[in-house]
């Protein structure tokens, strides 16, 4: 009997990456967005998984509204707890990448380290994507008065006026959201996932 | 200038839960398998997982193998890092509720005050499920030698030897495994699941 349970409770494998990935005919993957606050990521996120999940994608954005109150919610605002931040962010994101998803995160994780843990999580479904408007444009548009209130000296630290941002290097795409407007820079992204994520349908095509 | 693209970057709604459950024909949530080391909670989640794949359904398991090195690499076995292991537990697998997924949890989580934090971070989609094994029979299987450890003190706080395990007092199912083989608890699970988060399909029925 204690034999036969112990044989019995043996783990098998799991429902692998590629299993889940082959029935959802794309890729899983992390794309990552990064940008001064005001330069559109959330807008992009939303309009980018919209899109997405129209065309057959399986996709879910993480942003400020749902980690906020749950996972991130204790944390506050210094650097060490918006490094620690990130860093969930990152391990989330690689969660639902390997569960097959596309996952959109808008955060504006202004530091390359904090970048390069997340990249480290997702490994090789890391997409980089750069959300640039200069300041003076984010500034202009401050949708939540943040900017103005950074100004006053009401919040220290605030990336691009008190707190540095650290451009990517290399990211795998750049949306100029200063220069184009959403539906250019959602097209954009689309086209990014497209040829980066999409399998390759056999019917139809030579 | 300014003005439009404050209007531009206007966030729109997300792809809401609805729609997600609509889509997969099937409501997410959260399975929640709580019990002693030894219990068989691993196996469960991960055969469960499978079936439900191969029925079609979104399903992820969320448990150490996937946790332990990323998003709680952080933490240590200290009372609070153990309730705040099972808290980020509880808000990922709430995530993937929220995605659209049938989240499967398998964590000892022995505590009733952490568990129903677990409980309030997936609201109405959090399913207990208690995976009842005496602890004669666990520490009979022993499948990683961690009751012969604990009981010769090398593990301190174990769960069931040094360390209470508080019973779910209102579980919505329970899998007793000590009786009952793999089969018969998967079995249970999966009937489990039809009831209460497949959608009913209209076609060929009446």
């Amino acid at each position: 009997m204690t034999t036969k349970a112990t044989n019995i409770f043996e783990v098998h494998s799991r429902v692998d990456r590629k299993t889940r990935e082959e029935r959802n005919r794309h890729k899983g993957g992390v794309l990552w967005l990064t940008g001064l606050s005001g330069a559109g990521k959330s807008t992009l996120a939303v309009e980018v998984e919209r899109a997405l999940f129209a065309q057959g994608y399986h996709v879910y954005v993480l942003d400020g509204d749902n980690l906020r109150h749950g996972l991130n919610s204790n944390l506050g605002f210094s650097h060490e707890d918006r490094t620690e931040n990130i860093r969930r962010v990152g391990e989330v994101a690689a969660l639902f990448a390997e569960a097959g998803f596309v996952c959109i995160s808008a955060f504006i994780s202004p530091y390359r380290a904090d970048r390069e843990g997340a990249r480290k999580a997702a490994g090789d479904s890391f997409h980089e994507i750069h959300v640039k408007a200069d300041l003076a444009t984010c500034e202009s548009r401050d949708p939540k008065g943040l900017y103005e209130r950074a100004r006053r000296g009401e919040i220290p630290d605030f990336t691009g006026i008190s707190a540095p941002y650290e451009e990517p290097e290399n990211p795998k795409l750049v949306v100029d959201t200063a220069s184009q407007d959403v539906t250019q820079s959602v097209a954009l992204v689309l086209d990014y996932v497209a040829r980066n994520l999409a399998f390759a349908e056999t019917t139809g095509k030579t």
